[in-house]
């Protein structure tokens, strides 16, 4: 078995809004497909982990912005790199309007959203999958949308090649989201406090290589 | 609401294979996503029109090839294009190998495959959605996986200016899977009956356009 043909199929990126008691959030996800066409339904599947999976969970409707290819990566770190139970995703945000279910669409770095009510929960352990109708749905621009492989090349910066810290640890990188963790080993039941992916989703960073440059 | 908001959403295209009573078959399908990852688990949704889907639903397992950029549009037309029950599709095929579950791996035009066991079947209406552990997985080759973008833009044939028949009747095409009806009016519930998908999914076909070269 090699795992890394879980890494050849294919995702969009999306963010996933809630909004419970007055409160916006939203979160990244690469989940959302649709699953009928008559009704017209979406699935997104969400970690139980996740402060937008408890408000979506609450208030039954959630909106899906889908990210395009001109998104920059300030929208994966607001969305993506932190968590709606520390801070408030949207204050200072100005790239956004409230859709008609009452949550927020995200309108930079997007083409298109899709409003959800979910009609079904269906439990899968470590993730819960909401089935929703779609009940509003417009087309925001006509740039590309991103998949999660456009992401990895062109929008996620680059790693550099540090091996270690200044004071010489080791880092592991999460291949998912980008968060570090420095230690010498990495607990093998350790979970990604940002994405929520486990330790084997994680890389050791590769040490740094002195250039020719740098030897003279 | 614009419908166009649906096709935003980034897909992967797989072959998806069964094997039931020693009866192989396969179908195209770009459902296949991650559900979990701890226990990996992905999940595949399928038309419950399909024969696939009755042998999946009986067999309990199945074999996700993931389709890569080289692949022709032959391995489309092959399995997407025509019914099991009416062709046996890897009749005179070469390009396969079994799967330690007993399905078949479909080996050129991909890149990876994955074998899955059901451990959960749920009833979304049209469709069935499969969740299934992944029991075994390989990589196959380094060429990017296809998603549905591409294979529109760079695998299947361009369709030809022809609006009408030679005697004169409309044509309209499925945006799908390239299912042409013939006849002036669509009807309300046409089911195109390659991939299932409604009326709503067909374009009438724009009349030829003369160019100034045919004018002369």
């Amino acid at each position: 078995m090699n795992q890394k043909a879980m890494y050849k199929l294919s995702y969009g990126l999306f963010v996933i809004t809630a909004n419970r008691d007055g409160k916006d959030n939203g979160c990244i996800t690469n989940t959302v497909v649709q699953v009928t066409s008559e009704p017209n339904r979406i699935s997104v599947t969400l970690n139980k982990g996740n402060y937008t999976h408890d408000m979506i969970a609450d208030a039954g409707v959630f909106t899906v912005s889908v990210i395009s290819e001109n998104a920059k990566f300030d929208l994966f770190k607001r969305f993506g790199f932190q968590s709606g139970r520390d801070v408030d995703k949207f204050a200072d945000y100005a790239f956004c309007k409230r859709a008609d279910n009452g949550t927020m669409i995200v309108t930079e770095g997007t083409n298109a959203f899709l409003s959800g009510k979910v009609i079904q929960s269906i439990d899968l352990g470590t993730h819960t999958m909401f089935v929703a109708d779609v009940t509003d749905m417009e087309v925001l621009s006509d740039v590309p949308s991103a998949t999660y492989v456009y992401y990895q090349e062109n929008i996620k910066p680059k790693p550099q090649a540090v091996g270690k810290t200044e004071d010489g640890q080791t880092i592991w990188r999460c291949r998912i989201c980008g968060y570090e963790y420095v230690g010498e080993e990495l607990p093998e039941d350790f979970i990604c406090p940002v994405c929520k992916h486990p330790a084997s989703d994680f890389e050791k960073i590769a040490p740094a290589v002195e250039t020719e440059a740098e030897k003279r």
